[in-house]
């Protein structure tokens, strides 16, 4: 066994023997009711951010809460000359709890419950996302503790506003660019494969939002009079979006598919090897059928596959009882999930033009949009992505996963445009976390063997 | 000049000279907010009710409010042995405000405004149906100011819950069938042909009003870790509406057409000769294309052939900004306009078979009915229609015409199947009179010349 060897050994048993007074700490953290939506939680949001600062700076962090106009970050410092050096994001603050009603313990008052036979961490931001953001610190304060420094350098961004979708991020980036610019970002934010598989997320889609309102008649007619003749925006909208799919699942808007790329040859061939039970992920939520693509699986169509979907539809009387109204307009809210090399600017102009097309003549159309992001996409061959990957594998006993995620994390694709950087996304989280609901939990396994994940990572990324 | 119409010319005199104090009746009536869907304004409609059974009182009807399981109706007798009677029918509820702030004056605070060269009463209710019923109740007065008596016995029923659908209409009509039939029904609640013709209606389209809510989830999923696999129930909806009609504008519900008949060969002629503008009658709302079956006339499509309407559809989120949601429900209200020979039940039941033929296997479709009439058809060679023709013809100087509604009054089907007696649909809206809509309205011309129309139909009916 080399020097190195041994030092990682001991570091990951000091982990194993402290991992009591690791849960304490995480237990501190989660007592404190961080919801940075509603502003009557703003001094608690400020109190996570001073304790989180002081926690830092006993680990020799060079760290400061940092305000911003909203919420404020948490950053600090302990880097190397000799490289390389990391960054660590995470965010402190949490979701609302509503409906409290529906707990089985009070959300800010954390404990280990048991469930299917594990033991879990149940409490509001255990899993989203103090527990995995905790994982990290740990995992630098063992390195502390047995060698007196840390194997690589380190600089940890703390976000107070991610649940409040980061309205200080960008700016607090482009304004100190250069301090937290880094060699990779390492984001602890997602899930593992499963409970057994750990996993980095390399892919992650993009989103393109807009609302779009249907105008026909002038005026709300009533059905008696006009019905037959005039044209009903309700029936309009009902056809575009029907149009929008084709009937073997694809999305019908042209051009949409030209500038997606099939999966690397040996993801996908590692996809087919690692277990993913489509009925079982269909079946809990009371579904049988997969609804995208006929020629792909559901992992493909939940995570390496665009989509498009209606988030929302109105128009009409859509209250108690009846009334016999053609209404004047009709809306919808509708997105699109991307994959790497969509560009959003292009897909939301063809989707305007697909509508546009298809308007009747004595008709509107209105286009609002909410927001557009690429999807982001972590090269699976790099060196620094194979080094993590080993390290996981190592810990799990399980070969790692390269995943992808079908929802967006707009911080990676923000490190990659601001900073340069290519982000790691490597979580402890589960699915069935519960994150944004009642009960939230986090595994406690999550956390001791998350908090040895770091150390492998830390551990790997140094060589 | 005879005897007769020496009193006819009388009575019209009087209505004239009296016409102000008949509008300040009408606007007194207006004031009431008496909306039947609302439980909130239930004593407004009570207090509509004890208005009008006063107002008969003062012209010596034998009156009473009636209650019933829901608002109650106004019943007033002032018959003769010698025939003929008739039962003048009309409704005192009205329609909810919403959108209030569309309104340009308070729905409930009636004035008189201009508009295109013409004084309108500008209320909830002016045209739909207190201006209408006043319009009989005035001619009565004048009547009896002038002569003492009616020409003709007269039973008057007023409802309260026309707004609301009707609900217990059914049961009143049953129980009272004896004190309220009579030799025919005038009904007071349909338009003109336009600002100069006058009509009787003798078709009125039926209907059959459905709510759809479609379950595909067991509960809303985000669209980051579903979007793509999970069925969305607002695509299926929309796929599902669309599948409603016929690329030729004709609804595709199996077997819709198969009892629909042609239009009788005079009234195809009549209606070759009366103006009807396709291009002005959609212009004024703000359409230009006509959106029915192509190879119908706007006439046609609005009146004398059946149709499909989604009056209503919602799902998934529809407030302001986004949110990536895929829900796990969607509705639509969902009504069909039928005409003469359609079944209710069984185009309820094709559309129905319709919707379940169409849906996914891990969807479930829930139906509620709101409602279900059939189409009225009045004899157009009848001696009672003939006399009401002349004596508007007479009043207005124009042929009246024989015409098509393309709304349903029930009611009309109920006096036909429960007491045997056939209606003649008279009345004096505009098909611009925005009810149901904000900035209601009725011409003054309609009031006025309405009072006038009805001294002259019950002289010719009491011939």
């Amino acid at each position: 066994m080399t020097d190195a060897n041994a030092t990682l050994d001991a570091v990951l048993s000091h982990v194993d023997a402290n991992i009591d007074a690791s849960l304490e700490r995480l237990f501190t953290l989660l007592r404190i009711a961080s919801i940075s939506t509603d502003p009557a939680y703003a001094g608690e949001v400020n109190t996570a951010a001073e304790w989180l600062t002081h926690e830092l700076q006993g680990l020799d962090f060079d760290a400061a809460v940092r305000p911003t106009k909203g919420h404020p970050m948490v950053v600090g410092h302990q880097r190397t000359e000799n490289g390389p050096n990391v960054l660590f994001y995470g965010h402190y603050d949490v979701q609302p709890v509503d409906p409290i009603e529906l707990w089985t313990s009070e959300p800010f008052e954390p404990k280990i419950a048991e469930e299917n036979g594990r033991k879990i961490i149940l409490a509001r931001g255990s899993s989203d996302d103090k527990g995995q953001l905790m994982t990290f610190v740990e995992a630098c304060r063992a390195y502390k503790s047995v060698r007196g420094s840390l194997p690589l350098g380190v600089t940890i961004l703390f976000e107070g506003e991610e649940e409040s979708g980061s309205p200080s991020l960008d700016a607090f980036l482009t304004a100190n660019a250069d301090e937290l610019k880094s060699d990779i970002a390492l984001v602890c934010d997602t899930d593992m494969w499963d409970t057994e598989t750990p996993s980095i997320i390399t892919m992650l889609r993009g989103l393109v939002a807009e609302n779009i309102t249907i105008q026909a008649a002038s005026r709300d007619l009533h059905s008696g009079m006009y019905g037959g003749a005039a044209r009903n925006p309700n029936q309009v909208l009902a056809e575009i979006i029907t149009s929008l799919r084709n009937p073997d699942g694809s999305v019908a808007v042209e051009g949409f598919y030209d500038d997606v790329e099939e999966l690397p040859d040996a993801v996908a061939e590692q996809w087919k090897r690692l277990p993913f039970d489509d009925k079982a992920y269909l079946g809990d939520v009371g579904l049988a059928e997969p609804a995208g693509e006929k020629t792909r699986s559901v992992l493909e169509q939940i995570t390496s596959r665009p989509t498009c979907e209606i988030n929302g539809m109105w128009g009409g009387y859509t209250g108690d009882g009846f009334k016999t109204v053609i209404p004047a307009k009709a809306s919808a809210k509708i997105s699109f999930r991307l994959v790497a090399n969509q560009d959003p600017h292009k897909i939301r102009a063809a989707f305007r033009k697909h509508v546009e097309a298809r308007l009747p003549s004595d008709c509107t159309v209105t286009f609002h949009e909410h927001g557009a992001s690429p999807a982001s996409l972590v090269p699976s061959d790099g060196p620094m992505l194979q080094k993590a990957l080993g390290a996981l594998t190592d810990e799990w006993g399980r070969e790692a996963a390269v995943a992808g995620s079908g929802g967006s994390i707009p911080i990676v694709g923000d490190f990659k445009r601001k900073l340069g950087m290519d982000s790691l996304l490597i979580g402890f989280a589960q699915t069935d976390d519960r994150i944004h609901s009642p009960n939230e939990k986090y595994n406690l396994e999550s956390y001791h063997r998350g908090i040895r994940s770091w150390v492998r990572v830390m551990d790997a990324l140094a060589k």
